[in-house]
C-alpha cells in the first residue's frame, strides 16, 4: 500500500470504525437489552455480529487499509509494515477514536427505546464497553494480550497473501474482508469468554466515554477502574504481534 | 451495467424477490409457528435464514443486478448509479412488489398446516410483516433508517469492487451474492433487535397485503397503523445512503 | 460437462452420497439421540450439518458433477442439461441410492452406543428419514415440492455461472461446493420446518430401508405410510424446476 | 509442494498447532467453564470455534502445508503425497506435538480465573482432552476412525483442487484455509456427538499431558484409560483415508 492521503486515511478509518461500532455494539444491545427481538440469542450470535461488523467496516475503508483498531496500527508499525509518519499515525488513531464514539452513539439511537425500558444499569454499560466475567486485572490483561496477539499476528499474515513470493494462496487476499471477519468470530468464540474480547482500545474506551456523556436513562457507573485493561492489553498484544511477525511470518507464510 | 431490457428487469426482480420472501418469511414461520421443526430456533437462525434468502434471491436475478428492494433502487438512483428512466424504475418496483407478494403466498402454502394450528394471531402476522418490540413510531423509524442506510451504503460499495481503479479487492465482486448475504446477516444480528429489520419497503408492505387478503385461519389485525414505518424508514435510509455515497465512496473504496 | 465414463459416474455418485448421508444423518443423530455432545443443539446446527454435508459430498464427486440427488438428476434431464442416456441415468441413480444406504449405515455405526441407549423409537427413525411435524400428506407434498423446486432451480442457475455469456459472476462457479452448501442451509432454515426437508428421494427412502433392515435395538415402525411423500414430492419439484429453468434461467442469469 | 526446509516445517507446524489448540481448547473453556461469557453456548458454538481454529492455524502455517495433525501427515504419507523422509516426518510430528502442548497451556492461561472458580474436575479436563458420551472403547474407536477418515480423505481431495487436470474448481484451492475450516465444522456437527471429535492424536494427547503436569487448581484424573482411543483411532482413520485415496481420488475429483 502506498502511503495514502492523510485526509483519506482519517475519513476512511472514521467511517469504517463507525460502522464497526454501530454493528458491534448493536448486536450486544440486541442480545442483552429488554424486549429486543434477539434477547437471549447467545454468544454465537454476538460472535457473528462482531465478526460481520468487522466485515462491513472493512468493506467501506479499503482506502486506508481498514485498520479500525489502534492495536492493528501499532502492530503494523512494530512490524515495519507502515511508515513511521507521525501525522499519518494520528490520522489513523484519530479516525478510529472518532468512529468508535460515533458508532456507539448510533447504536444507542438505534436501541433508544430498549435502553429506556432496560432496568439493569450493567446491561446498559455492557452494550458500550467490555467487562470481565471474573474481575482480576492481571489475568484479564493476559487474556486481552493473548486475544489481540492472535488478531494482529494473523491479520499481518493475511496481508502477505497475494504476494507471489509467499505460500499463502492469492485467493485469500481476493476475499477481502471475509478472512478477518472469520478470524474475529474465532477470537470471540474462543478467547472472548473471560473479558468479552475488547482486542481494540478504540472499541472499548470511546464507547465508555459515550456511555459517560450520553443522557442514558437510568445508567450506572462507566466502570473506569477496569477501563485501562482493554486499552493496555490490546496495545501490548498488538505490539508483540508486530515484533514477532518480523522474524516469524516470512518463514511461516 | 448496461440498461437491460425492461421485461428482463421486471421478470428478474419478480423471480428474485419471490425467492427472497419465500425463504425470508419461511424462516420466520419455522421459528415462530406451532409444531415446526425449527420452533424456538432463535434469532441467529432467523438472521441466517434471511441472509441466505438474499443469497438465493440474488443468484437468480443477476440479469437486473438483483436490487430486490425499492430502497436499493432508490439509493442507486440517488447515487446516480442507474439511469433516471421512469419505465425502468417502474419495472424494478413492479417486479419487487409482485415478487414480495408471491413469495409471501408461497411461504404461507409451505407452512399451511402450521398456520392452521397456531393459536396466536400475532405470530401469524409476524411471518408476513415486521413489528416493533417497543412501539414508538419515531424511534422505530430511526431504527429502520439506520439499518437501511447501512444496507444500501455498503451494497453500493460492493458494486465498486472489481473496478481496477478501486482499492476494494476484485475477489469480492467475484463472490457474487455472498457478501450481501453476510451483510444482511450482520444487519439482522446487530440492528434488527428493535423492529425486526424490514429494511425493504416491498418486503414488508406486500406480505402485509397478502396477510390481509389471504384466507388465513384465525388471523388477526394486519397492523396497518405501523405499516408506514417499514416503508418510509427504508426509503429515507436508502436515499440518504445513495446521496452520501456520491462524495464518500470514491474516497473510501 | 462432457459425458463421463459410466463407472466413474456410478463411483463418484456413490462416494459423494455416502458422505452426504453419513454427515447428514450424523448431525440429526447428534442433536436428537441420548447422551450425545450435541443433544438439543437446535435447528441451526442441523441446518449447518446438512449444508456442510452437501459441501463435503460435492467436493469428492466433481467427476460426475455431484448430483447426489435423483431430483437434481431428473431436473437436469428436464432442463436438457444432460444427455438422455438411460445407462448414464441409471449410473447416477444407482450410485445415489447405494450411497444413501451406505451413508446411513455408517452414521448408525458412528452413533451405535447412542442408538442403544435412546429410549424413543421415533428418535431412532428420525436419524434415518424425515417425518412431518403435522401429518397431512397433501400439504406435506406441497412443502417438499416447493423446497426441492428452490434447490434444483437455483442449482441449475449456479451451473450457468462462469459461462462468459452469463451475468452471474465467474467467481461463484470457482467457489465449487460452497454456494450449494449455503443454499441447502437456506432451504433447511426456511422451508424445512413442516417436513424436515428431504428434498432428495434417495436421502429419504434408502435410509428408511436401512432402518428397516438394520438390527437397531428397540426400533419401531419405519413409517412406510409417509415414505412416498419425500420421494414423490422431490421428484415433482425437481422436474418442475428443470422445465421452468428452460425459459427462465437464460433470461435471469 | 517441494520438500521444504526441516526447520521451517518444524516451526510452521509448531506455530499453526499452537494457534489451533489455543483457539480450540479456548472455545470449549468458554462453553463449559464457570462464569464465562459463552457459558452454555451450545455445540454449534464449539463447532464454529474449532473450525475457525483450524482456519486461523492453517493461515499461519502455509509454509509446511499446514498439516497440524499427525493423522493428516500419516494420511499423506500413505497416499504417497509426501516423501518418506524420516527427518521430515519427525519435524512434522514434533511441531504438532509441541504446538498442541503450548496451545493448551495458553488456553489455560487465557481462562485462568475460570479454571480456578470451576468446581467440576471433569469440566476442567474437558477443556484439554476429549472424552466419550458413552464409554465403550471399541465403538468410540470406530467413531474416531470414521471421523478422521472423512477429514483426511476430503483434505487430500482439496489438495488436488487447482490442478488443471482435475475437475475440482481452482477457486477451491484459492480459498486457502476456508474449505478445511468448513469441513471441520461439518465433522464436529455430524460425527462429534459420541466422542467429541479428537480426529487428531496431537490435539488430544498433548493437552492431556498438559492437564497432568500443569498446576490446575482442583483438577481430577487425566483419564489415561481412554487416552489411547483418540490417538489410535485418528491414526487408523488417517491411514485408511490415505490408502483409499490412491485408487479413488484420481477418479472422483
Amino acid at each position: 500500500m502506498d502511503t495514502p492521503d492523510y485526509g483519506v486515511v482519517f475519513l476512511s478509518e472514521t467511517v469504517g470504525t463507525t460502522l464497526l461500532l454501530l454493528l458491534g455494539a448493536g448486536v450486544v444491545a440486541n442480545v442483552i437489552l429488554a424486549k429486543t427481538k434477539g434477547f437471549g440469542g447467545g454468544w454465537l450470535l454476538i460472535n457473528f455480529g462482531w465478526g460481520l461488523a468487522v466485515f462491513a467496516g472493512v468493506t467501506v475503508s479499503y482506502a486506508s487499509g481498514a485498520h479500525l483498531n489502534p492495536a492493528v496500527t501499532f502492530g503494523l508499525l512494530a512490524a515495519g509494515a507502515m511508515p513511521f509518519d507521525i501525522v499519518l499515525i494520528l490520522c489513523y488513531l484519530g479516525g478510529q477514536l472518532l468512529g468508535a464514539f460515533l458508532g456507539a452513539v448510533l447504536a444507542w439511537l438505534t436501541y433508544r427505546n430498549h435502553f429506556d425500558e432496560e432496568p439493569d444499569p450493567a446491561a446498559k454499560l455492557g452494550v458500550f464497553s467490555t467487562g470481565p466475567g471474573i474481575r482480576n486485572y492481571g489475568w484479564n490483561l493476559v487474556t486481552e494480550i493473548i486475544g489481540t496477539f492472535v488478531l494482529v499476528f494473523v491479520v499481518i499474515g493475511f496481508g502477505r497473501a497475494g504476494d507471489p513470493q509467499v505460500d499463502a494462496p492469492a485467493g485469500l487476499a481476493a476475499l477481502g474482508a471475509l478472512p478477518v471477519a472469520f478470524l474475529v468470530v474465532a477470537i470471540g468464540a474462543s478467547l472472548g469468554g473471560p473479558t468479552g474480547y475488547a482486542i481494540n482500545p478504540a472499541r472499548d474506551i470511546m464507547p465508555r466515554i459515550a456511555h459517560a456523556v450520553l443522557p442514558i436513562k437510568g445508567k450506572g457507573s462507566s466502570d473506569w477502574s477496569y477501563s485501562w485493561v482493554p486499552v493496555v492489553g490490546p496495545l501490548i498484544g498488538g505490539l508483540l504481534a508486530g515484533w514477532l511477525s518480523i522474524p516469524l511470518l516470512p518463514i511461516l507464510t
